[in-house]
């Protein structure tokens, strides 16, 4: 028996929701409880979903942790929990930073946290220009998704919708695969002075864009020709880094050591993260809340804290490969790959895939989509291979079902996750 | 007798963080800790400090405050409390939104909460920018301060190191006084088509710049000429929103009402307030925590609960008045001025106000410049008249001491504040 979604309580916040939030579209047909446990969350109809969405990889280590509901218990008894954190210091900031550069790759020894991932490319590209002066114009790969503020909107390209009609600062898009490579040559050298490119920015693996992943030719050259060049290279680990790969951060797994690094998402804050060559002058940037947001920053201290001493990484490698082996099996999905827990496969287009989302939840299994066709399994590190199995059997049996040409859903949550729109 | 400051247990993590935190440069030499009560907090060492700064306008309602700590035990049992919060939504939201909109000037009936004020402003320039949908360009003030990505950085003028160097949307700038009406005037005659202009946004009160306060005829007359050409006209209120001028909105006691507000520190998030005109496309805008971080948005529902019930808005009209009348008393200061408890005055130059700034603190007082000489008094909403009167009597010592041309600063402090500097 599928899930009837949303449930009514849930239906009723979702349509007042939908009346005053000017950017609600397709939200899951689902409102959070507080009720939870690993894997698994209850919504507030007392649904029960197993998410391999992870909170779009924000919740690494599941739901009521009670290591992590004792750090937000120790702030219970105060207020403020956010300060002006750049200029109000609080022993929070000090404490993420100090464990934040224990994990950070080689040379990078000196970080600035802020509120999104957002807001953590906007400074790596600032930190970037700062160094180079005289900087033209920035490069980012055609697909990419760097954040939604014009600066690092200006160097996504996953979908028209997110960027038509705005103002941008001049980006020159590299195509994300080994041409790459010549292709930014051939800039540099048509360029007058290398000075003028302010960056070239990447995700190892690109994740909006379609959990595409970058090659290790592509990756090494680009650091290769970037610092032959005196380039500024920054990678974008907003949603591969902390982690989420099987190593702290992708770019690892490339064996390179980027300028710059944007972390989010797991971290629980923002982090542009660099070497100490790229401070700059006193003023250049700032933020009110930055390093402020003390309960956030111990919860970000208190997951990099859990990771190391359960061991999280060995599991997100073990699961995973675990994970992409009992995907291969599966039958009318195509392109199983990833690294790590950051896991993809596509549907045949776009309406299938979006039918299989859909029909997973309403089998109590979350995923998340992404590119033009494509599925994202991202559960949290703590993943069992009973959790896999379970999601497995699921989407095996969901395959299966959207295969059907002549399939459809009905009910209420037609209204949600471009359901209706799948159905037209 | 003077605090000894920075305190030794904050110095030890001062100087520490200063070797981690890329974009530490002149924090107050004081590292905050749980303990304070309605208007004072403690440092970490015990130094007892009357907060006239208030978070940078984020703490309206004063340090542990008993109904805003029970908030954050209402979270204490759960985990986590940050969700992917336009993908899947939370009851917070909807409470938080209704809430706002009950508040929001006439006409301004949707909202899209992000993740600070910079987040704000650059989701207004995107929905002005969708509306309008053939930008050219952008129109903001003089002096004007909006953020720090590169979006809301672009219509910021404040201090040339915040911009220096970086790529730019495209931007005109107007005078921050009433010739700026024939200037927009000429823009729009000599402009082939007004759909070109994105927007003009525009600080009722200029907040980083100075607290420089806009005349009614500056702002009537652009709210005017805006409408008359179909122009999105955002007013900032980041800084001025949410009560500190007595008013929800600094825009009503013009008695105008604008076509987006951009709102954030007093809320505890940031918001994107517009007419539903200007709902856009689904995809257009989205943020992974906007709208998600159940607490935050707990926080900024009960400070609007609380400004309400203790009827603070008079409170803020009072104070603010008798305020500025004991200031006006003070000698060595100049230019008093300010609407509600948004006010500042002037010191003769720069190494005054930083001298001016670092011995208040010394006696207990913390204040906040701005400007290129000014000084900001921004108490939370519950100051006392006694409260005020303690302020005013070392505003008045410091005053006349830093009056004298030989006055210097002697101490750890001087590592601090740009006291180093001052002192040079």
């Amino acid at each position: 028996m599928t899930l009837d979604l949303p449930g009514p309580k849930s239906q009723k916040i979702l349509d007042r929701l939908n009346k005053l939030n000017i950017a609600h579209y397709d939200p899951y047909p689902l409102v959070m409880s507080q009720h939870g446990s690993g894997c698994y969350f209850q919504d507030i109809d007392g649904n029960l979903f197993l998410d391999f969405a992870s909170q779009i990889c924000s919740n690494p280590l599941g739901y009521n942790d009670p290591e992590l509901k004792e750090v937000i218990k120790r702030y219970s008894y105060r207020f403020p929990i956010k300060f002006a954190g750049q200029d109000f210091s609080v022993k929070e900031h000090l404490d993420l930073l100090e464990e934040l550069m224990k994990i950070a790759p080689k040379g990078l020894n000196m970080a600035f946290l802020v509120n999104s991932g957002a807001e953590a490319v906007e400074n790596c590209l600032k930190l970037a220009m700062r160094k180079q002066k005289n900087s033209e114009f920035g490069v980012a790969f055609e697909h990419a998704f760097h954040g939604r503020t014009l600066g690092a909107l200006s160097c996504t390209s996953s979908r028209l919708i997110q960027k038509q009609n705005f103002l941008q600062i001049p980006i020159k898009k590299l195509p994300y695969d080994d041409n790459a490579l010549d292709v930014l040559q051939n800039l540099i050298n048509t360029t007058k002075d290398t000075s003028h490119i302010g960056f070239v920015i990447i995700e190892p693996i690109q994740g909006e864009g379609g959990y595409t992943i970058a090659s290790r030719e592509l990756m090494k050259g680009l650091r290769k020709i970037t610092k032959q060049n005196d380039i500024p290279f920054i990678c974008d680990e907003v949603q591969t880094g902390m982690g989420r790969t099987g190593t702290w951060w992708a770019s690892e797994q490339y064996g390179i050591n980027p300028d710059l690094i944007s972390a989010a998402k797991a971290l629980q804050v923002g982090a542009a993260i660099a070497n100490k060559s790229y401070r700059p002058q006193a003023g250049t940037i700032s933020s009110t809340w930055g390093g402020g947001h003390a309960l956030d920053m111990a919860i970000g201290l208190k997951t990099i804290e859990i990771i190391k001493k359960r061991k999280l990484l060995d599991n997100v490698r073990k699961q995973g490969i675990y994970l992409l082996k009992r995907l291969y099996e599966v039958r009318h999905i195509s392109n199983v790959r990833g690294m790590g827990l950051m896991i993809a496969f596509d549907l045949p287009n776009k309406t299938r895939r979006n039918h299989f989302i859909i029909e997973c939840l309403k089998n109590g299994l979350v995923l998340l989509g992404c590119g033009e066709a494509s599925v994202r399994v991202i559960p949290p590190y703590i993943v069992t291979e009973e959790e896999i199995d379970r999601a497995v059997e699921i989407i095996q049996s969901v395959a299966l079902k959207v295969s059907d040409p002549a399939f459809k859903h009905t009910g209420k949550i037609c209204q949600y996750l471009t359901c209706g729109e799948v159905n037209a």
